[in-house]
């Protein structure tokens, strides 16, 4: 298909789709004439992810390059390929090693890790915020949300293995965007749900709560 | 306290304290001459709340002054003064009304919901992104989410109101305060324990895998 065809395609606007091409982040084309070239399904798919990186994931395009680079030329093991991945996804946290808080509530929970994954420095991050605002979380409380979340992710990883003909093996740069890709799209979701769910339950059971001043019971609203 | 006391009892440096002080996100202290200013427990308080906006949420300082606000003067029925807050929240999500892919889904897995809260607009843009990346998220896959994520919810919403002596009237104030932090500062946790949880499972299923060229077996690493 064409420029053109292209960008109807995916929603992208051809300048947009041309700055792509020239930062590398989407292969050339088929070159058809000396100004034409022409682009595949594998060109649709690529722009697809790199708008998904760039619009849900809010990446920015020097890391959209390292995520796709991992996916171009994945470490030969699976595992490293992936943690490889992950590590290329936001949130940038810079926090210094060792990340006591973290490793040492995983190893009283008991779940395996990583130690140089960037989701260590991350739960650092976050368990060191929630002490400093006077809100610490403790292993058995870390241990509580790790259980649910399992739930979660066994489904998620069970959803991508089952995916695939187990009579063909998978090409592993398919498996690593399933992960990225599963991983960075849903983060919202799950967030947006929590925050939906919060206020849910508040407005439940705080429902006809109403103080001075205030005309209309809250439920109405 | 001296602001050098504060400084060093909330670990935040003295020239960002005076920034603060100036920007009006922490009040002034009670001055004690010309030059010199006393600072109380409040203002600690205050100070680690800044820092936890800043720093574990990212918050840029426009949209903290902006959750400080409602803070400061909550709407007067509960479960407004919660949504107000949570709206001040990123991400800040550019999708326009109507939010058929989020509204339409959460009728159908029967989840009551405010339409104008800002979750909505941030559930409409990851479930757009998933469908453009061709992993499209329906309504029984989000319910599975939702139904692991209430037991979630249910259990922070029950920690927080445990805390509360109930013959002592909750400062709406501190009960917004409660559902901010909560919100803000567990998100990352969540998100973090879930890449860990992944990367565990995914190394479980593929140890030993091992494609030429990789000496050592990928559990090894």
């Amino acid at each position: 298909m064409r420029i053109s065809e292209l960008a109807a395609a995916s929603g992208v606007a051809v300048p947009t789709i041309k700055y792509y091409l020239r930062e590398g982040l989407l292969p050339p084309g088929r070159a058809t004439s000396a100004t034409q070239a022409s682009y595949d399904e594998s060109h649709l798919q690529r722009l697809r992810l790199v708008r998904s990186l760039v619009e849900v994931g809010g990446l920015p395009l020097a890391k959209v390059r390292a995520v796709l680079d991992v996916l171009a030329d994945p470490a030969p093991a699976p595992y490293t390929a992936v943690s490889d991945a992950l590590a290329a996804l936001p949130p940038y946290v810079v926090e210094t090693p060792p990340f006591v808080r973290a490793t040492s509530a995983l190893d009283e929970i008991g779940l395996a890790y990583d130690p140089t994954s960037s989701a260590i420095a991350q739960l650092e991050a976050a368990l060191a915020g929630l002490e400093a605002a006077g809100r610490p979380l403790d292993a058995a409380a870390l241990g509580r949300y790790a259980a649910q979340i399992m739930v979660i992710a066994r489904r998620e990883v069970d959803a991508v293995e089952a995916q695939r003909d187990p009579e063909v093996p998978a090409e592993l740069a398919d498996v690593v965007e399933d992960i990225v890709l599963g991983t960075i799209l849903v983060e919202p979701v799950i967030l947006a749900l929590r925050r939906l769910i919060h206020a849910a339950l508040f407005r439940e059971r705080h429902q006809g709560d109403s103080a001075a001043g205030d005309q209309k019971p809250a439920a109405s609203r």
